[in-house]
């Protein structure tokens, strides 16, 4: 058997998370990877030919650019064709960016080092009607913008390692919630070196507040509600320094709401 | 009754194009903004006390940054109140920009001096998955990119005052298929001051070529017959003279194939 670490890109619109669910109907991201594999080679999961394994299960409607999986495989297709001959049979909103040769205790979620995501906000006076599937843009807004600058202050509070419960969603526990944060930045504006942007905008880059973090390991939901939670201060209803007070609670009562899925990127994983 | 100018952007996708056909069932951009005036009015076009006239009948899965409609009305809702309105009973992916009192005598189609489209190509190693609606992705490309100085050059012979029956569909005549074209551009990258653009690209800027045409009117599917001609020469099938023989031949039969809608944005249209 060989382990064939994929870098998957998908658009998560159209899909109810990462996650494969056996004997379940909804349509999945892990779940098109498994039925390109069973296409390419004849094999099935079910049946020990191959085994598609994904290291960050990302929610509904959440996009990635930088997914992996490792996919164990008795296939003979070279390692050079692996990502064409899958894109061949995977739906036009997933691209596997790339394939290679894993060693084989090479494990997508043991192994991950880092993680980063990335949150996008739409604040500008009219809403980005292209962006709707790719941003968070709030209702009910008043007419100011968001404080970035508070924003970006309050974000300082979570970096370095704490207890997240108060980030984490009930629904998938972890044995811990401590996690570390090795940079958060909040930032107006438009930046991507590493993943440009592009679509036609009613407003401008200006309009835009861009919010990343890295961690060694998220918890459910964590970096929507670090979103949400900075989205509070943003609109000026809690100062900076309450999100000290939210880490310290460790409850997840008083923190902001979950932000919607459309405006989260798994950017990229890096593993030891 | 008052003669309200609408400045409308839409995501064409999921949208039959823009003009509404009495009795018939398809979701058109044109029959939302008349279902949007009957909400807010409580009248009926068919009663007569509105009117909704677009300027441009964009085709199905084509986009608009600077529709323009009039809007003949008795209703008595401020101007200043009137987009506002107006969106807040328009789905998400239709969004009146601006709206202006027009004198009596303003009618879309008649006074139009100029528009202006822009034709969005893809022709990076990998497919862009988020911009499948919104830029043509050409199959079986070869390795090479296409040549966009050739395109460039070829487009040239377009400017001017034309038959552009060679760049004419049948399906929607007019009487004349003479029109002046006053400005063409062929770039590659993206470089858009009057739209931005903006959403996550696997590729880079460079990955694509970007098609403007500025005319005093176009025939049926013109642009897209302008992009799928220039196609042609930039993959190296024609030499960019051979543009100036298709126009000569005002013959539909010889050009290049009609490129496909999703990369069509209407990007304004000025008046007389």
């Amino acid at each position: 058997m060989r382990n064939i670490k994929l870098t998957i890109a998908y658009d998560g619109t159209d899909y109810h998370g990462w996650q494969f669910i056996q004997g379940n109907d909804v349509r999945t991201v892990q779940g098109c990877v498994i039925a390109a594999m069973e296409k390419l080679t004849g094999g099935t999961q079910e049946a020990g030919t191959f085994q598609v394994l994904g290291s960050s299960r990302t929610d509904a409607g959440v996009h990635a650019l930088g997914q992996v999986a490792s996919v164990w495989t008795d296939s003979t297709i070279p390692i050079e064709a692996f990502a064409r001959a899958l894109n061949a049979n995977l739906p036009g909103d997933i691209l596997v960016l790339d394939a290679e040769e894993a060693p084989e205790d090479f494990h997508p979620i043991r192994c991950t080092e880092r993680k980063r995501y990335r949150y996008l906000i739409q604040d500008g006076p009219l809403p980005e009607l292209f962006l709707r599937r790719y941003a968070w843009r709030m209702g009910k807004l008043t007419a100011s913008r968001l404080d970035a600058d508070a924003m970006a202050q309050a974000a300082r509070y979570f970096l370095g390692t704490h207890d997240f419960s108060s980030m984490e969603n009930i629904g998938s526990p972890r044995t811990s919630s401590v996690r570390t944060i090795f940079d958060v930045s909040v930032r107006r504006g438009i930046s991507s070196p590493e993943a440009p942007f592009i679509l036609p905008m009613v407003g401008s880059p200006e309009d835009f507040i861009e919010i990343e973090v890295e961690a060694d390991g998220f918890l459910y939901n964590m970096v929507r509600n670090i979103a949400g939670t900075l989205m509070e201060v943003g609109r000026g209803r809690h100062p900076a320094q309450w999100v000290e007070e939210i880490l310290a609670s460790k409850s997840r009562d008083g923190a902001g709401p979950t932000a919607p899925p459309q405006g989260l990127y798994l950017l990229w994983i890096k593993f030891k």
